[in-house]
């Protein structure tokens, strides 16, 4: 076995933050390159030069795209034009600055959620896109599953009829003790690394997405409940919000850290006149749609009878489980695919390929965020506006 | 086949209400009878005296025990002595009258929930109560099933440490047409039967209890949102509270008519610093208790394992599904053999035999509703106080 | 509480069997009595007189129609005219004769399962049956649940297309250990009181019979391998067979009592060409309806949209959990409809209450039963036809 | 975007088969690449050289490593040295030749099972690994997922005492009807290409692995039932099985590609005197481990608590699905740090590498289809013994 040489036309990928210990860095490049269509060229992996280098190294880069600072990187791939878009997977401290630095130097970015640290900044990104014409990309994961793309297509059908109530929960556990000592948590729980939120802005924006993203409305008003559980912790780990929707609907919204012995389930339930969805994340190859006076239906990934967006989203034939790297690849492929027509002014050869949450999705998380967080000190208010 | 004698020494049961087409009446019916333990010997079963009497004589009751009101029922049987208490399984409206009736007549009673109109009723039954001496038992169901049992001891007993937030939901979708037409809608749907609520008194008051009961703890302040989602519907169909405990604790309770395709699946989860538990109708021989970092326990009815109050509420071993009129059933055989004690002024052999739902749930329950709908319509108050 | 007299026209139950103790027993009384059209009026609950007028007693039953033996309580009903049928609840060495007994003396008969000890007993029981114009009902109580009925009723109306392949398996764990103590193991294990068969006469004859009422096949050839696993054992306590059904189908029969951890799993598979049907006793209120290009349909019991059938054998509206004393309840009620239409020369309202199983099912059992050990035991034949 | 130019020290792929349309040749690529330690460098994608060029190009590979033979891929690429191993993803028809030449060659192997056409053909390509010292993977993609490792970890340290009972099942339903159209159909159910056995090679063997590889135990004696049940068709589309283990454990394997709507739900359940497990690819990131008397335990993969092996074979958190590529890329991963070692003659850093199906499984999978096949057709021997 020795190094080898190709030649291959992908995508060029850069990365910021996602160093030796990093959670979602690995899974970033596993997602990113999972369908052959980008690869990644240089890194600015940490903050600490040696530590960005090992990283570097481990992951087979040569050692001239290595960097350490993302400034350095930013301007010598810039120089260079050996990059084609950044990926910054940082805490959300360092969202904000290179992400303006990466569009303003002429580079499109996929960036982690939450956006930045506030409204005001999202605002900013906002129209630094606007001006620089760049595309970005906010990996709110779990709109990338075929069996939540086929939710959303339902509904925008009208098989469900008029939307009256959604459910949407995120319940976890790992933060239900006070010694937690991983890099995972430390960062979470430090607001200045974190911003002014803890679980709303790690967990709670997700599920507002994932609620506003299957039903094609939109949160108008918030009535919120978030709370710091465990002892000593500056920031809320445990968010409960009423939700007002555009067209009258109602919801609810949890979020909690401190759900002892929950993983990860995300769950939607959304209710219409005439039927409903449930889509949990732990059985995130499953859709269950209830109706008035028929049987429960249960449709499932890779078969025949979804619709485009699921069966575009989907790698392998029904039976064979896809999971969470998957789901974050869709976001990259469509991300790839949306851009690359765009670079070569071409028609996007299918609309499903601009399927990916953007800025828009990002302005309107930290909206959420920063509404609720003022709701939520506020006894005489009930109801709070969310304005973007 | 002929007709036939036979003596017993059963506690005997006298209904009012049931009459054709009823559900609830033949529920109580079944479950009262289901161990052998009390016999209906007399009914009221319609305020149409022809349907009462249609409803005896299917009962194979002999006609001079059948009565045309409830009235003349109490005054009858307690001029003869042929009853031994009542239960009262009539549309709302007719709650308060005829338990007053028969506990001033010296019977104890059965109530199906919610306790009456409004917590002023509640407080004056209250007070005969302690006047008269005699038991009230409110069938608020869910509390008798095995593994709801056993969640409550296991919290009682400290497993999941302290409490810190509690889900309770209670979604449901049979009224969330127009046109309902059944008996069991119209009543429900009309606030001269029902009360001031709809939902939150028919099921919502449900999830409530069950939420006090497994937990131990207390609702000491609610925010609450209730709605008439359904066009020309007069009372809520729809309600999502945030709740505050007197432990500290947080919760959510939504209860809902209108989540088109649901069944009837009470579910409630509760978690605690060390572990958490969940438990549901739709499997209601099953219990999940979670922990922090070890497998996730499935605990299930009928086996060795469990505690004593779940052991004393299950008839068949494992494997063997009980449900829904067991769970009723053991309401009623609690009942029965706590009376009997007193009656006998016998020190009950067994303490789980007093573990029914009685006047004290009552109160609290109509509280609750109250206090929720007064929180709904005030915009400027986002916790009231839940005060009994 | 004073004892009471009530007169009614409900079906008169001698019990044979159900002394102290016993389990099948007391789920006869509580299902035969659950719907309040049958009661239990006598019985010879022990073959110990003791113990018998103990169990009468403890039913409330009066001391003159509790009896020392079945055959003095067969004499003296007989006589009195005060008994409409008999349920005989024993170990299977006590099934045939006071079966024969209670048919020659004019009696219909409930009989549990397995029907008797060899082929040749189901016979000459099945001759009387003939000679006498007397019913016999055998509990196969797994028959008698809703969704059951439900598959039965879409595999009739060939809603699967050709039956193809039958999957039915029936792990239990009790007895999965040595040192069994209880009651309900010793006779079990006891050639002289179980019969020549153990797991497969206990419960892999209910395995068989579901198969057999699901699709309406029969079932034409076998290839078995029964094994004693634990040691010491002198019965079967494990069983695997291969099936060939009379339309071709093939299918596999498990039935084990030593697999650790299983409660009472009996859960079948039926595969069509067009379709299939998967239900189980865990969650036995679901039948999961699959198809070949569209989504798995779930119904449930207590919904609209199910057959006639299904909707006759339930109680209570969907989300009400039913279990194993309905089920039971079910096979008693249609029992007890049947012959009181035939006593009274009726043409039966619903031919639904004729579905039950009887001296039929019985025989097939026993030629199942004996059909399998031969097999088991020759290494020489593979398949062995099942003749009745 | 341009094309670029990455060096790294990958292992490199070369492909035999996966052309346009394959299935199983994508996820073998997806899958050898997912973790950034394999990278396809060459391939002979199709018999057909112009559609090898076509996917040569989509894959981004230069023109001058793709082949239109796998003959002259070999040959050129043992000249030149620019591959390190060949993965062999054709119809069965072309798996032992292409191994031949590639292991005589001097080229490690993954192979797609079954490995070869008969149990001689496994014995031959044993004998060429033995002389050439190379290594063969056979992708038994069902082994590489992270629960079922912690099973075999769990049996293997006598977790659930004494074997005595496994159940496992493979039901399919995409082949039940008769017009079969797609290239993947096509050739499975042509002799020529898939060789003697249909499903029991197609998926049979999976199962039959799988058992082998969870229990640690092996296979003595069939008792086998395979059928061609869609008309017209020339191999085996059902199989049930009994099994004989040399621990004197019994078994029942059942694979089947006739079952109408059953996706791809491997399953299976193994039964020890103190406990037992059960694990199904449906939901492939649990694993269920139930005891005689304590609660039923739910692993979960992602978790703290699990073995080496499972920990090691697994890439995100508890609560992130994994799927059917992970698992691959974990046979892949393993495969690649085994050789590398080897290559390397370290000593492998970690055990847990080395675990991977290899030359072994593939001979017993070929005595296991062999002796199946014989067995069925002998009406006059019950059990045929398993030779290799």
């Amino acid at each position: 076995m020795t190094s080898s040489t190709i030649s291959t036309s992908k995508l060029r990928m850069g990365m910021i933050g996602g160093g030796p210990g990093a959670f979602i860095g690995a899974v970033h490049r596993t997602a990113a390159c999972l369908d052959g269509e980008i690869q990644l060229v240089c890194g600015a992996f940490s903050s600490d030069p040696e530590k960005s280098r090992e990283m570097g190294k481990q992951l087979g880069l040569s050692e001239d795209r290595v960097y350490g600072s993302y400034k350095e990187m930013i301007e010598q791939e810039q120089k260079s034009k050996g990059m084609d878009f950044v990926a910054i997977v940082t805490p959300n401290h360092v969202h904000y600055e290179p992400a303006v630095l990466a569009l303003r130097a002429g580079f499109d970015v996929v960036l982690d959620k939450p956006l930045c640290f506030s409204l005001n900044e999202a605002h900013e990104l906002s129209q630094i896109i606007n001006e620089t014409g760049r595309t970005l990309c906010l990996t709110h994961t779990y709109t990338g599953y075929p069996m939540v793309k086929q939710a959303r297509q339902m509904i925008a059908r009208n098989d469900l009829g008029l939307i009256r109530k959604v459910y949407v929960e995120y319940p976890q556990g790992w933060l239900s003790h006070e010694d937690v000592n991983s890099k995972q948590a430390k960062w979470r729980l430090d607001p200045k690394q974190s911003g002014p939120s803890g679980c709303l802005g790690d967990i709670g924006v997700h599920a507002f997405n994932l609620a506003e993203y299957i039903t094609g409305l939109q949160v108008t008003h918030v009535c919120a409940d978030l709370r710091s559980v465990v002892e000593s912790r500056q920031l809320d780990d445990d968010a409960s919000v009423l939700l007002r929707f555009n067209n009258g609907a109602s919801g609810v919204l949890m979020a909690s850290q401190i759900c002892t012995g929950e993983e990860n389930n995300l769950k939607i339930r959304v209710y219409g006149e005439n039927g409903s969805i449930e889509w949990q994340h732990g059985d995130c190859n499953t859709l269950a749609v209830r109706w008035f006076d028929s049987p429960t239906e249960i449709y499932r990934t890779g078969t025949q009878y979804l619709s485009q967006s699921a069966i575009h989203n989907t790698r392998v034939p029904a039976g064979h489980p896809e999971g969470y790297i998957e789901a974050f690849a869709n976001i990259y492929r469509n991300f790839k695919r949306t851009i690359c027509a765009k670079t070569n002014n071409e028609k996007n050869p299918s609309e499903q390929w601009e399927d990916f949450p953007s800025i828009k999705e990002g302005v309107r998380g930290m909206a959420f965020i920063e509404t609720c967080l003022a709701n939520s000190k506020n006894n005489t208010e009930k109801w709070t506006e969310l304005n973007e």
